[in-house]
Order: structure tokens, then sequence, then C-alpha cells
């Protein structure tokens, strides 16, 4: 397995000004301080975006007081084997249904909620989307999983929001949220997960690729 | 070579209010919005910061008016082998030093300007930063290298700033800038260069690994 076989896919959800963002958080501002269009020879931009905006890792300092910022968090934990689960036939993703699934101690799962013939940008501004629940963050700490990813705004029910988090963060559970698996199958995969390393922060847009195992 | 093998080395710059950005161009600035320290019971925060602070990926379109941008690079540009080539000794890096080099079309070149007990932030200071000049460009371009990246605030001499990105852009080789190559010794390395993928933009923060071969 050649890194340079390439092969690989990517997951990343794009960052514009029309990227969505959770209700209440603003979108992403793109403004070119020097362009072509205005006769400099030149482009040049700068950015404003909440740092939860498109593909993105949470780390613990998220919710944990004392927890790791996204800097800190270990490349191994973003990278090697990880399953797709096609959860998009559910309404929550419950410990019960990963009860399931055979999962094991160290496990990278990224949860697929939408089908490949949803409207993104429709499934991505509802509120009742699936993720996880309490019991079922409770259940992957339990096991010992080190990564949970989603496709949805967030890895867990908008109405225990906080909660989940918690449960996930206090056990260094790094968290992916806003990933596009369209055309991705339930399967075993190999994946790179590389948040850009924004000091003292809880969350950094990543970019993160996928590739058959 | 096992991608979860790890040993993987992180030669990316990280972002800060503090990170040292191109003269005249704005520092970054990073907001939180809730904190613990304010009675919130989680950290979420926002970012506003020019596309070129700290490590980063200049594309195309950062001097070709028709060029790609950031988020249309192909991955497979940005991944595989790369060169280190230890230019600490020099004033500037030249077509002639290069030619020493036995470089081939395909390659991955990583310039190593700064010594590893130089003060690093002193030296990002300094505008007589060693770099390319315009006819090691025309070189590497001849050449068909696919990737040029440098530890220093930029792949050309500030006084062919233009003329060098232009060269190397129209030729659609990658430039990488702001890496932080102390501690990592002239050889060849397996590389992961990935920007997060901002739609439209010249250039984009990108984390950077590097590998023993």
């Amino acid at each position: 397995m050649v890194l340079t076989e390439g092969g690989w896919m990517d997951i990343s959800e794009p960052i514009s000004k029309s990227t969505i963002v959770w209700p209440g958080d603003p979108q992403a501002i793109i403004t070119q301080v020097a362009s072509f269009d205005i006769g400099d020879n030149y482009q040049l931009s700068e950015a404003f975006l909440n740092l939860h905006t498109g593909t993105h890792v949470d780390a613990p300092l998220h919710f944990i007081k004392e927890g790791k910022d996204v800097s800190q968090i270990r490349l191994e934990t973003m990278m090697g084997e990880a399953k797709v689960l096609d959860a998009s036939a559910l309404t929550v993703i419950s410990a019960d249904w990963l009860m399931t699934k055979n999962l094991r101690k160290g496990d990278r799962l990224l949860f697929k909620t939408m089908k490949d013939n949803d409207i993104r940008q429709e499934k991505l501004s509802q509120m009742n989307f699936i993720a996880l629940d309490v019991d079922a963050a409770y259940y992957l700490t339990e096991l010992g999983i080190v990564l949970a990813g989603i496709d949805g705004l967030s890895i867990a029910k908008a109405e225990e929001l906080n909660e989940t988090h918690q449960v996930l963060l206090k056990n260094e559970i790094v968290i992916v949220e806003v990933l596009n698996l369209t055309g991705i199958q339930e399967g075993n995969y190999e994946m790179i997960c590389l948040p850009i390393k924004i000091e003292g922060a809880e969350a950094a847009p990543a970019r993160v690729l996928l590739r058959q195992l």
C-alpha cells in the first residue's frame, strides 16, 4: 500500500460563502484584497470563518475546559483504517444498532447519514438530522474507539448536543463533522484526516481523504 | 509502506495571532465567541486570516488570471515522494546550483533555507531570505518538477516576487511556503500536503507531513 499509488477520494466539504454552518453561526466570508478584476496582477484573499465551517475536526477543548486543542491531537489518531457505516435508513444512531456492527477498540468510524440521491444542501439545513444519541456515545467510549466522523452538521442529535459531545471529547475521541460521503459505500477504508494547525483552537477545518483498502 | 505504520513528522507552521506573515499583510486573529472563562460550557472560535498565513499552498490563481484555484489542485501532485534540499549555506537558490542536484521531471522539491540552530522567528522577519531567483524558476519549469516548497516566507526572492511566482504558477508547479523543516535532513521522503478546500481561493493553509522513505 504505497502512498504514491494514489486512488485517494476527497470527502471534504468545500468552504465558500455558501457553505452551510450551524444555525446562528456566521457563514464564511472570503475577501479578495487584491484581484485581477480591479487591475492587480495577482489575487490575494483573506478569510473570516467560524472554525466549525465545512469539514472540520472538534478537539477535546470544544467541550472540556482543560482538554487538548486541535493542534495537539496526535496525527496517528487521524490516519489509518476507518470503517464507513451506512446509517441513512435510521432516525438516530443508537447503542443497540452499534452493537450489531462488530466494532472494536481503536476503531475509526465514519457515519453516512445521507443517501447518495439526497439533496445535500437541503439535508444540511434540517435540524432533525441523523446522529448519535447519548447512549451511543457512552457505548463508543466504553468500546474505546478513537475517532467518530459524520456527514451531517453534528455528531450529536441537536437536543443532546452538549452531553454527547462531552462524553466523546472527555474520552479524547476525535470528532469529524460535515464530511461529504456521497458515493462512498459502507466498508473498510484507509483515511487521512488533517486539520490545519491552529494553536489554542477547539476545532479547525480539515482535508479528509479515503482510499479503498 | 503502510499508512498506519505511522512515523509521520509534522512540518507545518502553527497558526496563531503571533504567526509571522508577509510585511503589510494582517496577522491572524482568533476570537473566542464562547469560552469557559466567561461562563460558557464550551469553547467556540472564529478566525480572521490572510490565506497565506502559516504553512500554505499557492495555487496558479495567485498570479495567473485564469489559473486553477486551490480547491482544484490534484491531490496526487501534493502526495508522494519529495526531496529535501539543504540550501541554508547559499544566498540565493540559482539554476547553476540546482543543476548539480540530479533533479528529474515529476520531482517534488522542498528547500531548507534555515539551519536547525537559527532563531526561526528572527529569520522569518528578515527580507534578505534565501529563495529561488527567476532563472532557477525557469530551470525547474523546463525540468518539469511538480511542486516547490520552502521554509521561508516566499519561494521567490523579494525583489523578483512577481516574476518568479508567475513562471512557476503558469506551469502549474504547486508552491508551498512557510514550512518548518527544523530537524529535517537533506534526503528523500514521502510527503502528504493537504490544503483546506476553499473554493475560488488562490491559496489556503495546509497541513504538511514528511516520513522517511
